[in-house]
């Protein structure tokens, strides 16, 4: 038997996360019953969104654009704080506490030789020209204090060491979030009270 | 500020069943990190299907044929069992019980006045023809019992009253599916067993 249509939109809407069988078959029938329009738009939009978006090339963050809508607002280049996150998840979570207007810098990931992520992947040679800036170019804003947001895993540490010593050799201060994210809790989960905590609380790494 | 691709993609997910602003996110972030390919195939996938997946002329089934598998199964239109459901999830979760190798007709909702639903909009004139056939013409099989399956609701049962009618003025017999799913809850949520049992133990209506 040939697979129809219908088989195939549900086959193939599970590759969304936490999406089996019966909730695609649920979101299959709920796209043709009720939502043929709006579901039709959400197919333009994702084709064109995954075809377009890719990396803001100054912090790495997701945008059809050259630089990000972060990167571009000048009340946020004025901000001489860089926050540093694995994931563009974690910059949301930080967006979110509403207590942080400076820029960010996306690794998309954490140092794991044994997955091949190497500095090369994290674009750490991009951070380091983030860092490098003395101000005096305005579309390479100054960065005084990075603050590391990376979840408190093997990983994380690693990474954060690696990122400390670019800071220090760029004379750039280092601080990390403080306590208040429960260790092995997953950051992009973290209530925007305790986020606002641990980024008040930062202390010297 | 103007939408982004991926605000507008985040937004537009919502139009998924049970996808809230937080899911709809986490979906975005996981299709542009880990699923460029999948989510670009099913953006197309869901474009043609909302675009071509119509009905069934004969069983109102989800086809983007002119007749669905089930309708020019040559094992099935020899069985002169027709199963009425209220709506695809219904028949897909009476398929799953593997207990019904008949035919099926979809109603697509049930009689609700106030709704604005008669037997227009549940295709009930179609449903007649099928019952019509003396099986004489291949392409119009032999209906000799009609089964309900009829979620346990006061529309389903108006339904049902109204298809029973139906039935006799065409000297249809008509059964309904047996108890074993509870009154109040939904015919889709039922496990295929109780299903199974609810199909082999139906009753003169
Ligand atoms: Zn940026
Ligand atoms: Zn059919």
């Amino acid at each position: 038997m040939q697979t129809s249509l219908l088989q195939k939109m549900i086959e193939q809407l599970q590759c969304l996360p936490g999406v089996g069988p019966k909730t695609a078959q649920r979101m299959a029938y709920h796209l043709l019953q009720h939502k043929r329009q709006a579901g039709t738009e959400l197919a333009n939009t994702l084709a064109t969104g995954l075809a377009e978006i890719g990396q803001c090339k100054q912090c790495r963050n997701y945008t059809e654009l050259e630089l990000c809508d972060i990167c571009t607002n000048s009340r946020r280049t004025q901000n001489t704080l860089l926050c540093i996150v694995e994931s563009v998840s974690d910059l949301a979570a930080v967006e979110q506490s509403g207590h942080f207007s400076g820029r960010y810098f996306v690794l998309h990931g954490c140092l794991s030789p044994i997955d091949g992520v190497g500095p090369q992947e994290l674009g750490l040679s991009q951070l380091e020209e983030v860092l490098a800036s003395d101000g005096s170019d305005p579309s390479k804003p100054l960065v005084e204090e990075v603050i590391l947001a990376l979840n408190p895993s093997v990983e994380g540490e690693a990474t954060s060491h690696y990122i400390a010593d670019i800071c220090k050799s760029n004379n750039v201060a280092i601080t990390r979030i403080a306590h208040g994210i429960p260790v092995g809790g997953e950051l992009e989960m973290v209530d925007t009270s305790t986020m606002s905590h641990a980024l008040m609380g930062r202390k010297q790494f």
